[in-house]
């Protein structure tokens, strides 16, 4: 492992793969791989694409790659979303765009499997965004479909989140529903030439100004792109580099959040992990076939099984 | 709540709809409900529905309903789908359908919102449908896309899965990778007017035959059906009900692994819950001010807070 991450440091792209998949596996070595290597990370910047499928997300991953690299910028892809080409959702598609990168070492890209993921989607994923950040990525892009509650979660954990939507029925309202309006930094409407953009676009910022805010707080902009013809995409990069500027300032703080949040989840699982003793296991069985009756119910068993491990526990 | 429960207990519209608001939302006496619900519960038959956006899932719900009620059963419906018209998602459309059972007093409709349910979607599901089986509906449709993690997870949890496909490009695949394949109790393939709608359903048996299994197993079939028009759905009735044939020997024990998962979710709850006592709180922002270079990496600090207590904790 030590080898792998001093490789890794060294931006060496087979080991990048290699350590983003003992990461995103639980392999062995990993928990000491992702901590070799996170002293090196807190220099790329996390930029989160989520909306509804057919969106238009992974063509506008695709722009943002080509505009970042013209820029001179390396850019790590971490897509986790299944309709997208990067994890070969499209198989009949457009596979052609993700070539079009192959060949250029300051692109890598990486699809997780949205299901099965050990500990969880955000934390694959966030461990991954890792690997790339200490291999020296200027950009991490982190692609999900914005509708299930693990997937928007994984790309709300990034700096600066764009929300894509597209101007088809119900679309601003189902962002609100799935909690996107929360998380969103930036609003792209795609598909800009659709002839009701223009009402989604106002629809959106009447929203966006219903929500109470501080004129110190960020004023998250709405952004027109066709996606697809690469219109739009330099007001993007604009919209997010001054997200940027705005986050300049607590740039450490939002660190210091992150290594928080990923601690806490951290010892979550492993807490978790420690309550399943055989004893308890074995504990669990009994109780299930003793229990009749008034006794035989989910809260009253698990209460059961509970009182004296948290008493012992919270002797601490 | 004794008279809450009572009154769900004898199919009490308004309390069925007030107790899915406490059981989902956690509100006071929330377990003490779901407790006093649970011994009623384990007669109806929960069906989940699930598959990508726009395969028509909401539409075949509807027509679901209508056989059922046709047959004299009455149905309750979880939906958790951000993109059905049950939850509002499609605010333009097909309100319609919806308020054709409005009036029916066998049918009773709910949606969860798929973010924010207390202690997770499918805890917010499972004692929804838990509270609609008490009240005596004698099938539960559980509607979720089959997009994130967690909403797949919900429609799986059901005693008979079915996956709707569309004869898109890559649903299949798609589909596979998805996970959706290993849930599948039924395969639907709707819109089964569409010219590709063969090649689909040849694709998935051949992906069914591949799985190895004993010929007593479960022999997932395919169903054609065009839910707009109603076609089809009758043949999906049958398979539904020879899935239901073939579960019957052992229902006792599907019940008993249901029990047990809910009690092992919600002992991981409390369990977690416990960890975060003041003292831990407070150990937690220590460390990370104390922690610097090699020590101040996720692993390394969650394992630091974690010692201490699995040592208390593991003596039991």
């Amino acid at each position: 492992m030590e080898e792998l991450a001093a490789r890794v440091l060294a931006s060496e792209r087979r080991a990048v793969a290699r350590a983003v998949t003992v990461v995103e596996n639980g392999l062995p070595g990993a928990d000491a791989l992702a901590d070799r290597l996170y002293p090196h990370t807190g220099r790329a910047w996390r930029i989160g694409v989520t909306g509804p499928p057919g969106a238009g997300k992974s063509t506008l991953v695709d722009r943002l790659v080509a505009h970042f690299r013209m820029d001179g910028r390396t850019v790590g892809v971490v897509a986790v979303d299944p309709s997208s080409p990067f994890t070969g959702g499209a198989v009949l598609g457009d596979r052609v765009r993700l070539e079009g990168h192959a060949a250029d070492a300051g692109v890598f890209v990486r699809s997780l499997a949205a299901r099965g993921a050990l500990g969880g989607l955000a934390t694959a994923a966030e461990g991954a965004a890792d690997v790339l950040d200490a291999a020296g990525f200027d950009v991490v892009l982190v692609e999900t479909v914005g509708v299930g509650q693990s997937e928007v979660d994984v790309a709300s954990a990034a700096d600066t989140v764009v929300v894509v939507l597209v101007p088809e029925s119900g679309d601003a309202v189902q962002a609100m529903k799935a909690g996107l309006m929360e998380i969103a930094d930036v609003f792209v409407v795609n598909k800009a030439d659709h002839p009701e953009a223009n009402l989604l676009v106002r629809a959106l910022r009447q929203a966006l100004e219903l929500r109470a805010h501080d004129p110190a707080a960020w004023a998250v902009p709405v952004v027109k792109t066709s996606a697809a013809r690469g219109e739009g995409v330099e007001a993007l990069v604009e919209a997010l580099e001054a997200h940027r500027a705005h986050l300049a300032p607590r740039w450490d703080r939002l660190r210091e959040e992150r290594l928080r949040r990923r601690v806490r989840a951290l010892v979550e699982r492993g807490w978790r992990q420690a309550f399943w003793t055989g004893a308890r296991e074995a504990a669990l069985g009994e109780a299930l076939a003793a229990a009749d009756g008034k006794g035989r119910t989910p809260h009253r068993l698990a209460a059961g099984l509970l009182a004296g491990a948290v008493r012992e526990a919270s002797g601490a």
